[in-house]
Formats: structure tokens, C-alpha cells, sequence
């Protein structure tokens, strides 16, 4: 069994204003997507935060967003494909900027909010993505969400010679297509820590989930998004971490 | 003799907004220095100018500036000296990212505006300049002002086993330090042709120019700064890039 | 007849960036539509605009859009009704503010852009506009494009108690349901001073246009678009201006 | 005794960051200081604000900045003076926009940030502010610091037909000459509730305090600055709040 990294949104404060517990889930992560400046993340918070990162081992991946600062990068946004693949290039070299100056490197990508919705919902946006990282690091991987078939992302990701990490979501559930059943419908979000971990422990045993409908729903995936922002969710990653490592261990 | 090269301020368009004639003065300089989001120059106009330098084997240079769009970098701001050296990674990080998807790289930076001109009357932030990008990379030269003395800079540079490009400017007036007289005064700029040509021509020879209070001013300078705002200023470079080529062939 | 108000986007340049010959054009329209800064118009900008104004007894309009400088606020953005409507107080009262201070007042309404097309797509969109103008001060007209029918969008502003001005171009081509035909197809925009004439003139008199499948395309129109990006077209809007005055008088 | 009137900076969140105890601390203040923008507060933010004031009958006060979000407004910039005009109409404007939209009215303005300690410092950028709040409308007051002679603050007023409100500051220690010592100083923010207790019945009682070196310091202030950033200066406002009463109702 592979291990089933664990990545987190990061770095996502701006100013004068604080966002998240980086220090915190920091030790039990293995991958930070960093922000970029673009939805959060000027380069002073940038620069602490690969600081944290570097301090912890923790792998830096790129995490580009359409610009939009007061909407947080939530608003979807008609880019055309090379607006899409230059911004892409823009962000990502500025993390990998900040990185160099502290003897770093940014080691993947994980687009954020919209422009992460929009990339899987819309095949040519996911394909100017992909050409995007391409062109810039081939050896970078990108990471985007796991469905119950990833070959058409899988194929596309091949055509460009790109490494696809997909992610899974512990504390969300899931429509028999393989996609996250909407927040506004019930039981679409977990509380329960332990089934949080449950279904974590199940993902990373390639084992079925129970779809919103019922099905057997595998997702094949390579890393799990878990989540900073207080100090519950920081205590859920932590047992999130111990529960994958014993798992891994017997 | 060495050569002396010509930078111009270039990319410095930003969205709908056109400025420079860039297209027409690449093809005469050797050095561009190309905004990179703050002051001017968002990520698809990067991306032109970066093809555009590329096309015609032209240097890039990051022209990175304060955070002032309005004000295209050009109003003093007073950032702390570690801000200073996180704006300038972002900066040259995000240029460079532009130009690895075309196979490019930054060659030298060159601070813009305000940036520029805080830089060289405050040794404090020369210093932040010169550690910051010795951090990014070493073996990228600073751009900055000639004046009568340069050793007080040299030596900064030296510290920092960074080289430095001193330039000179062949339309602007000079005082007995070398520094620029200001706009204000009368005579400051110079508008005809052949003054500016003279005054290219004595610089690069490493003769004494005529300073404003008469003295002899002997500029030691690598580079020398034109202007590639209007149809006129692109016709003085292509004079100054003939009369220097004439001059070293000679 | 009533008189067919000339109004033209003014105002577009930002910082150090110019854009349009609004010097120019100010004496030959009705109504000046004046960028608030979000996709284009700093505060000085919009003083210096507000000023040319007042000076040619021009009226002022808001003309918001969506918070994207970068794109020109020609990018459709996902916002919700209650932020498009925060948008706009924030963008109308920021142009009031300006104008107070010399005296003038924001006159009428007029989205630009993203804004403005969606608008006239979704109709919740045009019901969030009608709504933010009419709690902003009733008794400013909002600009909006007239198609073949304008019941629809009238009985909207009926229910706000709003006047609605709808407005005409004279260089594009409709069609049967008096839209404009996409700027990619052919024949989509007249270039023809001649032509252009002729189309204002039949708008302002009632009569009936040919829409692009041929059939008779009447638009009751109370504006007519006019632009003033540059010289040919500030000529353009001085024959309209002084056909549409002879027209009057005859 | 006239009534010594809480003010306090709200309205400082921005997107999807927080900042401030706002409702909690608007109970027991007179005047909300509400960013417009340039330092904090988007459009949604600006709407919740003023309609929290509005509910607790707390008068709107503008708070506009500099043009630096990533800085706060903190870091001076250099703007000349009709640019500052220019800043203030288009902020003063966009809330008053806001606040039209539900009923209200912008009811003074106190500049923030560098904006506000550069006005302090530089009398020409304090008449250029007064100037400006004069011709965007003559009725509203300005809140500037108290210092131990606002003689020729209060001369400016007067020049403009302008009403100057005076702050002082519970928390912080004075020098002799009235100005506040800086943050870096020991002793320079009181912390024992107490203490800031003292200092504000001192101040509206018109009795002196004791600067630094010992000195009699009487300030005259017709408002008193108080923070609404945690739990624990929330409570100190409200024990002002109640000591002030109490001291009022005696």
C-alpha cells in the first residue's frame, strides 16, 4: 500500500490579518499548499510560511487562484486558457521565488478554490492546467480530486508526460460519481472525528466508501486533504496522522 | 573598452492599458527591464514581453517595484527591509517562473521607481536590495545608479559576492556627485538628439562629461538607461545603439 | 420626438496608463459614463474626469463594474446579488463623493462590462441592479441595453419605481431579437462613418432597423452608445452629434 | 462637563478574514471609525458594519487610508496633496454610498494609519485633509489627535469653517508635548485596567495627567480612542463606558 500523503491548504492569512493554524497542523502534514498572493498570501506571510515548511520537512506545493482577494479566490472567473496558464506560471514562480531564497523548492501544484472547481468540471480548463505545469516543470505534480474514474484526467495528464496526484476528502461525502455531495445537502459534511477517521483509514486501504446513494464507491487516490483552520480540525489531522501511521505500521 | 549595453524600461503595459513601444525598441537594446505585476506588467503582458525579448536574444531583467499600481511605483512607501527582500523574491520569482515556460531565465535585476531611487540614497536599503537577490541568486548582477564614487556600493557588492551594473544616463544632466539633476531645474533633460548621442559617446569612452557646476564628472558605467516611451526616444536609441557600435568598431 | 441622449464610456485611464480621447469627446455628448476604479479610473482620474464634465455640462454616470483591473471588468465573475449590489453602492457613492467635492452629482447608472452583459442575461442579476440603484436614490436612471422587447426589464423597474433608459448603437449590427450580433461574426460592427449615420438617425426617428436575418427590428431606445477610444471615432460621434441636431431642427 | 465620545476602528475584516470584535464592542461605543477599503473593509464588509452601527445608534465615522491592504494602511506612502483630496473624496464617498443604501450618513472622518500620523507630522498634509473634508461637506467634523496645544490645528479648522473633535487615548502614555511615546518606550501602553480607567476620568474631567518626565499634561479632547481587538480590551470599553456614565451621571 502506498501511504496516502496528507496535504492542507496553508499560508493563508494576508496583512495584517491571520487565517489558520499553520504552526500547528504543520508537524502532522506532509504537504503545505502554500497561497500565492493572488487569493491570500502576501509574500511576507509567503515567506514565513515556506520558513515553517522547511522547518518541518514538509513538502511545498504551488497553490494558484484567480485574482480575487476579497472573494478569496471562491468566485469563479472567465479566464481564457493562456490568462488561465499565465497566471499559473506567474504564482507559481513567486512561491518558487520565495522558496529559493530559503534554499527551497515548490515540489507540486494544487490550484484553489474556483479555479480548482472549474479545472474539474471543464476538460479543456483542466487540459490548460496540466499544459501549464507542464510548461513549467514537468517533474512537478498536480494534484486535483479523485473521482470514481480518473482516466480521462489520468489520459490527459499522460498526453503531457505530468504526474496527477489525487485527493481524497476524510470528512466529506460523496455521490456515486465520486464527486463531493454539495454542503447545502444533509449529512454532505462529517463532524464525527471518528468517522473522519474511518473513512480516511478506509481510502487509504483502496477499500469502498458508501456513496450519498448507497453504491461501493473507490476512490483510487494519493493524498487526503485535510484541514487547519481551529483547533478541532487540528486535532482531527492529528489522529488523522497516527491512525494512517499505525495502519501503515501493522 | 567594454561594451557599453543599453537597458530599457520595457512590459510596462498592464491589462487593456498600453505603454512603451516595445515591440519597436527591443531590436536596439541589450537589457530589458521588464516589469513584473506591481507597478505594471500583469502576467499575460509578461508573458509577451518575455517572447518578445526572447525573439530578439534580448537580456531580461526583473524590474521589480513597490506594491503601487496607481502610483505606478513611483510614490516612496516605507517598507521594513526584510518586506523589501520578500517583494523583491515574489517579484523576480514570478518573472522567472513567466520565462521558464518559454525557456527563458532572468539575467539581472534592476528595482524600479521609488524602489530605485530609495535604494540609492539609503545605504540601508542598498543593503537589503544587494543581500536579497545575492539570496535568490548570486549570479544575477544588480542594476543601479553610477555616480561620481561607486565604491561605497562596490563594496556592498562585494560583501555579498554580487556584481554590479552601474548605469548612466545619456539625457539627463548631472551634478559634481553624479547624481541626477532634478527634472525641475532647467537644462536637466536633454532633448536634442545629438547632445544625447555626445554624452552616449563620452560615457562610453570613459571620458569626463560636463557636470551642472562645470567640473569634470567621470562616470564608470556598464550600462546606460533609454527610453522606448514614444516614436522619437525609440529613434534616439536606434542612434545610440549605431553611433556605439560605429564607435566600438572603430 | 424625444431627444436621443449621446453617452460614452469616459474616464478609462488608470494611474499612469491612458486610454480614450476624452478631452475630445466631451463636447459632443449627453452623458459621460465614468469608471468608479474598479476596472479602471483612480481617484484622481475620476477628478480630473468629473471636472471635464461640469466643464462641458455633460451628465454624470456611475459606470461599476466588476473588481478586476487586470481584465477590464470584461470578465464575467460569479458574484452573488447582495455583493453585486455592495459593488455598487460602494462604486456610486465613491464617484458621488468625488463629484460633491466640485459641486456635481452622479446623474445615472450605467454597469460596464461583465457587469453590464450579465445583467442583460440573467434576469435576477438585472432585478439585484434595479434594486441596488432605486435603495441607492431612486431618481437616477439605470442605463440598459434595448432589445426587441423591453417589457420584460420595464416591468422590473416599474416594481422599484426606477427609470430605465434604454440604449442603441449605431455602429453594430442586431438581430431579429435585437441583440447584437457576436463581434466574431461577419458584418457585426459598421466601420462606415456613412452607415453609422444612417443607423443613428433611423433609431432616433422610430423607424425600423434590419436586423441580420433581414426582418424589421424596431428599438425604442433613449440613448445611443458612442465611443471616444481615438480619433476616427471622436469624428464619428461629431457627425452623429450634429445629424442627430439637424434632424431635430428639420 | 461636555461628553467625552468613544470612538473606536471597526469594520477592519476584509473577505473572508476577520478582525475585531465588532458587534461585541459596539454596544458601548459613540462612533465607529469604519474602513473604507483601502486598508480594510470590502463592500460586503463595509455594508455589515454600517448596519451594526446603525442599530446600535452609533454614529459612522469614515476611517480611509492609504491605498496598501497588504500593509494596512500603516506604511507612509508618498501621495501628494490633491492625490490625498483625491483618496479621501473616493473612500468618504464609497461609504457614504453604503450608508445611503440603508438610511444612513457618513458623520465625520478620521484618517488611519500613516495617513493619520503623517497628517500629525506634516501641516501641510493636515490642510490639505481639512481642505478636502471642507469641500466634500463643511458640516462633517475631522477627528485628529489632541496634543498639549491644538492652537494651530484648531487655526486650520477655523481657516476652513471646519469642526476639529480632538482624540485622546486612555491606553497610552504622553510625553510633555502631547504626543504619544512611542510603542518601543517602557511604560509606553498601559495594560492595567485600572490605569486606563484613571486616564480616561482624568481626561474628561480636564485634569491633567502626568507625561513622561513628569510634567502636567492637561488635553483637551472631545473623544477618547478605544480598541475593540479581543475579549479583554472589549471589557475595558465597556468599564470605560460605565465609569464615564457613572462620572456623568455624578
Amino acid at each position: 500500500m502506498n501511504r496516502l500523503l496528507l496535504n492542507c491548504d496553508i499560508g493563508e492569512s494576508f496583512g495584517s490579518w491571520t487565517m489558520g493554524l499553520d504552526a500547528e497542523v504543520m508537524p502532522f502534514i506532509d504537504c503545505a499548499n502554500i497561497a500565492c498572493g493572488f487569493h491570500a498570501g502576501d509574500p511576507s506571510i509567503m515567506r514565513k510560511t515556506v520558513s515553517l515548511a522547511l522547518a518541518n520537512g514538509v513538502q511545498i506545493g504551488a497553490h494558484p487562484a484567480y485574482q480575487d482577494l476579497a472573494g478569496f479566490g471562491r468566485r469563479s472567473m472567465a479566464y481564457a486558457a493562456q490568462e488561465l496558464q499565465d497566471l499559473l506560471h506567474y504564482q507559481i514562480g513567486a512561491l518558487d521565488g520565495i522558496c529559493r531564497a530559503q534554499g527551497g523548492r515548490v515540489s507540486y501544484v494544487k490550484p484553489h478554490g474556483a479555479m480548482y472547481n472549474d479545472m474539474m468540471a471543464n476538460p479543456a480548463q483542466l487540459r490548460a492546467v496540466i499544459e501549464a505545469v507542464a510548461h513549467y516543470d514537468p517533474d512537478l505534480p498536480l494534484m486535483l480530486m479523485a473521482t470514481r474514474d480518473n482516466s480521462a484526467a489520468q489520459a490527459l495528464g499522460d498526453e503531457y508526460g505530468l504526474t496527477l496526484w489525487f485527493e481524497a476528502f476524510a470528512d466529506r461525502a460523496y455521490d456515486s460519481a465520486g464527486r463531493l455531495v454539495s454542503r447545502q445537502a444533509p449529512g454532505a459534511v462529517h463532524h464525527d472525528p471518528e468517522a473522519i477517521i474511518a473513512q480516511a483509514l478506509t481510502i487509504a486501504r483502496g477499500d469502498a466508501l458508501a456513496a450519498s446513494d448507497g453504491s461501493a464507491l473507490i476512490l483510487h487516490a494519493n493524498t487526503l486533504c485535510v484541514h487547519g483552520d481551529n483547533a478541532s480540525s487540528v486535532a482531527a489531522v492529528q489522529r488523522i496522522r497516527e491512525a494512517l501511521d499505525r495502519q501503515r505500521a501493522s
